[in-house]
């Protein structure tokens, strides 16, 4: 039997008059894709314009709902928030984009949070069981992506969600599974050889090495590939290339539309 | 037969921390509300515990999609919008609004055009054509709620859409069917006794008198009352009273659920 | 020597069409007002009736900046922001207050840090020190309005800015002079008397009884009222009265204009 | 006697992490800098770095203030601000320049409109006048930069304030001295040659000719390079080149700090 792995990647997080990332590129790359729904990024013309280059190209489309938070991209941890508020920002940027889909008659498959939230959830319960009952709520066939060995996936499991488990190619981890922060040295790698390596034994293995060099063993469902860093597009292409030459098929856990 | 109205409300009109007028007491007149979406008003929570207000008084919930300007309350016209940022805007609202309300498990059952946006559809084709564009992308059997005699009821006709025609309690009408702009004395009635006895003569006869004197004909399925004027219970009540004096029902356009 | 103390109360703090607390009435009891400057309340029209109304009181006015946070009223905490960061988005505040505030011919003459951005910078360094580096920088005549014994004191004085310290009426203290959490039992009181007598012997004896007895010593040269909690206006009046009462002046520390 | 003329530039148009033009390189070819100041662009932090690079390179800052409209980059008239409220907006937005400049020692020395508040206020005297209103208030000395042959010109003639006008040089005029809608085919000019041609006779004929060939009369003492187009850079050496080919010196009208 042959292995296989989907490669996602956050697109559409310009805003209005702003663009960011080269989304062309990635959609070239990826094949499914986490769109963000208008808090943190994204408006509803972008997220049209996102949904109609993942139509195009037959790719598979996630809402990517974060804080409320267009100045600081999400990425900062919004504290003293409700189970019931988390619910609620989940669930209307999750309709937001269904709706636009609508438009070009495109239907959203999964839901993955984003920057600070996701972060947030992947230590905390009480935000990833919000997350996951407003997916629920929504549409309890939506895929929730989570971050591998992350408190998301126990909420997933809770709600009884369909879940696809997520690790990152260029972010070094910790021996407990979570990311190593981006503040210290060594977090994020730029090496694109290294990246492939390291996604192609993740897929065989279900195992990386962590920051430390302890082996910690982790589901990979999908792999995220950013679209907004220097030699993005090169990184996207090694890993691709590197996937092919072990014969592991690089495909989309689930079929858009 | 017996005849019968609706009569719907504009709710959940606040923001964050700020309120805005009496939800608690005009859903307890109104028979169907129309939700703000967070883009001239409202916020998640907001929409949330509106839809919670709504589905224990049984009240038909619908969209109330404006332009983005919160600071202006949506009542100012933004120039230069494409028919395709329209559509992009009332699908992104729409959406947001039926997945907050599946958090309760109640469902939308109309749409209703805001402030300015609906002001300027009445009279642009445009304009009016993709907010009923938006609504049959988004879902067929919603309800598009039009100003009766306007564009919009061309547009809700050229898209197919199930439609009620809506009337005014308490606004002045030019010739034209438009209604007289708040600028000019007269434009808002203010009298419980004589709204109510309008309100009658509009269901009755299907007829009401413009500023001028002169009577024209306007289909009234539904009349719009207002929560955030001074006395809006107290002509709502009036309202109220003199339909059932004359014999007519007031009961919801649409049942929600 | 006749003593005395200022009142002080968050004016202002309304957003486009949303109104908050009762201004009119709150102003003829504050001798100074802080006034929201956008960012978790206010906007530029709003500015400029407070300041009208602050004028015509003849009352002393100060930037009230916040967080970046107009849907959570500047309340929740936002992480991650530099020294820099807070130094930007205090300084742009003021200098948006100053500038509307010479439209009506008017002069800042304080600046106090607003909701979750005081609570921060009351215990930390890093955020005291940034909100009082950029007052020194827009003007260092400003007077910078600090909780008593907190953090905004040690940073006051490191910048060398005239100071006022401020003490809360309707607030419980725990031993260490911070503020009990409004989350806690107790936190907020709501008695008029009780509130008026603590507030008499804070300013007589320099000192208060925490939340658990104990006996704390506090500088106190204004004493903030607040607007938008029911009840509020007789709160301020007991105050004055039981001020009077005890042959203290209530005047503003600083003339404004 | 030699001429003189001033390249004035629009910068720091970028908001949290998105980025637009290239600021750096423009900065090197302008000797004037207007600096987006958080309505349609920008905020405290991204003005902060622009006024830094400004500061560096001894170029001069104006305030660019334009209507409250992120989303649509405050290219969208917005209708229905009174006189009032766009003296507000404009004053809030100068201030709040002045006072993250004065975090780095740096001084405003001018106000040019933005996008759709220039555009409707170079034919509306209300808006031009309330925009003039607003620059007095803050500080009569303050420069106020005004299309040529504008309403912007009266307004700042009532006012008595100091202007510059302006041209721009890659805009073509109707002959009423408005720009040519960019809607309409050539509108905008792409040849550096042709370009720089025209300011040159701009700058030494006071006269341009009109997109119907008729030459009009039109003031020149800055003129207005774009940053964020396509081959801005190109345009705005060949400028400089052309300049310094027909003996006119580019340097700033007024000198900043």
């Amino acid at each position: 039997m042959t292995m296989n792995i989907d490669l996602n990647c956050d697109l559409g997080e310009g805003f209005g008059a702003w663009e960011m990332g080269n989304d062309a590129a990635m959609i070239e790359l990826a094949t499914s894709v986490n769109i963000a729904c208008g808090f943190h990024a994204g408006d509803a013309d972008t997220m049209r314009k996102t949904v109609q280059l993942a139509k195009a190209s037959n790719v598979s489309i996630g809402a990517h709902p974060g804080y409320r938070d267009l100045h600081g991209f999400g990425r900062r941890p919004i504290a003293g928030l409700t189970a019931n508020e988390i619910e609620n920002l989940v669930a209307y940027q999750i309709g937001a984009l269904q709706s636009v889909a609508a438009l070009e008659g495109y239907k959203v498959t999964h839901v993955k949070a984003h920057g600070a939230l996701s972060n947030v959830a992947c230590e905390d319960d009480m935000t990833a069981r919000a997350i996951a009952s407003a997916i629920k709520a929504v549409d309890r066939n939506l895929v929730f992506v989570v971050l591998a060995n992350s408190k998301l996936v126990d909420a997933g499991e809770a709600a009884n969600l369909p879940m696809v488990h997520e690790v990152f190619a260029d972010r070094a981890y910790n021996e407990d599974s979570t990311l190593v922060s981006r503040k210290k040295p060594g977090a994020v790698l730029h090496d694109p050889a290294l990246i492939a390596e390291r996604v192609v034994k993740m897929v065989q293995d279900g195992a990386v090495a962590a920051i430390t060099g302890k082996v910690i063993k982790l589901r990979s469902d999908t792999v995220c590939i950013h679209g907004d860093t220097p030699g993005a597009v090169e990184i996207a292409q090694r890993i691709r290339a590197e996937l092919k030459e072990a014969g592991i098929d690089v495909k989309p856990f689930k079929v858009a539309g």
